[in-house]
């Protein structure tokens, strides 16, 4: 068995089970990518669903929005180990009863996400259904991949970008309102950061994932690879466009730090790393790596208690 | 725009609409595999999705049968351009109603799948929804892909196995019987050809494909990719287990010919090649490659009209 350690949660106790259960037959699970070896590079692997009525509502996003969204998610996930992209493989389930121009606009966004990342569009598999699925597995190459375990005592630990802006459209459209635009473009169009993890990758970050579960859930899963302990100071987190209006009466920065699919990075670098250097959508401290496991959240040194988000929870 | 031809049908329009709006951003689509350069040996990657109510049903497969039959079917076209196999990433969407165990068991059979061919689970994505969808991306390896773009006038038209049992084994089902233990296993437990891809890969193999939509259909687009003509004696056919009693008055080779997921093999190879010498399952010769475009099947010299299966028809 080789499956990368994870933070808690059912979700997480389902991947577990199901890595118990293949023993030998499996390999590498747990982890942002799967990687192969393929001479001077390896070929890093990920696979990312989106569900209609679970991942997005298409009263909120029209098709080509659908397709950059579940490719960007996927594409995330090579941002997270520095890989470059060669493109992405895309499965898409609809009903019968939707007209062919939909997968032809899905599949523009599909290819325009691509795109914007160096990649094509190199196979699919389109079926009927009865809820439109998106399936994307995406492939690319990194000479040196960044995984889940490698952030180290003495560590900083680092956000890119700003958290919370994909939280802060769902919950107005939840509530029947209209996200700040801002806001919609982090939930619609997120940007996978490739450009921006592979210069981590060539500059000594230690353990990267992506902000899939948000940051409360997914430090705990670098906290975890890595056998570290991680503490995070709230008052650091670079808070998104409309977060302080969507949280309301919460403290933005929870409200951030529980908020999925911002498809930012969360990266460890050596204590010396200046974050200044690193290019768009730049780094940002948030706190640092010591000895002993799971991650600790404080405010004006109080400890803080968030939850990441959850499948099956 | 670089979409290998494909044969008649709505399925296929989808597939050439969604080719020509992705333009550039596509790079070699409507082949069973896409392949990256990668060293001395070529990347093959393909996609294949399998909806519950449109691929299966549970009141017919154990979750353990979803999971290898989903594996099975993607893994076939790794046999169709004669790749070996590293393994697969799957994504799987399920009711939260549904237990634990059914992701555990599903995920049996698909590492019995890639095992049973010597590859591993590399990854994979669990989320909520309301129908199980199980979404499969095997990636393996090639040093000469065999695409369908090969077949040449005067090449010889071979199948690996026998045909139709797994629709013998659906329509029994669908009129409310249980099927033919053999044909029942050609459904639920459909063995990828990878053995026997890789040899004809090694042979000479000009053009081959997987039999996913049936012959009658996957005949076509090799002969559209290849831009040829195929002539396919329907007198030659091997019948599988269970077809005469399920075909009842039909023809039970053109019951066979227009059944889909029997995941054999429909190859074409030059003049002289002897089809005893090929490993097991074996191989048939059914037909020759002559100048033109399309298929014709024909018994005792007279043309029968056949169709292939269409998830859009």
């Amino acid at each position: 068995m080789t499956a990368v350690p994870l933070g808690p949660g059912p979700e997480f106790d389902r991947i577990r089970a199901i890595a118990r259960a293949l023993g030998d037959r499996a390999a590498g699970l747990g982890d942002d990518c799967a990687v192969l070896p393929g001479g001077p590079e390896s070929i890093c692997l990920s696979i990312d669903l989106s569900v209609e009525g679970v991942h997005f509502d298409r009263r909120w996003l029209v098709p080509t929005e659908i397709g950059w969204r579940a490719t960007a998610a996927a594409l995330s996930d090579l941002a997270a180990v520095g890989a470059s992209v060669d493109g992405g493989l895309v499965g898409v389930s609809a009903p019968r009863s939707d007209p062919p121009e939909l997968f032809v606009d899905l599949m523009r966004g599909v290819g325009d996400a691509v795109q914007s990342v160096g990649g094509h569009v190199l196979g699919g598999d389109l079926t009927g259904g009865d809820r439109l699925t998106v399936s994307v597995t995406v492939v690319g190459r990194a000479v040196r991949p960044v995984m889940r375990s490698g952030a180290r005592p003495g560590d900083g630990v680092f956000v890119s970008g700003t958290l919370g802006g994909a939280r802060a459209a769902l919950v107005r459209w939840q509530a029947g309102g209209s996200p700040d635009p801002a806001a919609r473009a982090r939930f619609v169009r997120p940007e996978p950061r490739i450009a921006l993890g592979r210069w981590l990758a060539d500059h000594g970050a230690t353990a990267m994932l992506d902000l899939s579960d948000g940051l409360a859930g997914d430090a705990r899963h670098l906290a975890a690879a890595s056998g570290a302990h991680l503490e995070i100071d709230l008052a650091a987190i670079p808070i998104g466009a409309g977060v302080p209006a969507a949280a309301g009466s919460e403290d933005p920065a929870a409200f951030a730090a529980q908020g999925g699919e911002d498809y930012e990075l969360l990266v460890t670098l050596p204590g010396g790393f200046v974050p200044a250097a690193a290019p768009a959508p730049g780094l940002v401290r948030i706190g640092s790596v010591s000895s002993g496991t799971g991650v600790r959240f404080f405010r004006d040194s109080r400890d803080v208690d968030l939850a990441g988000f959850d499948h099956f929870a």
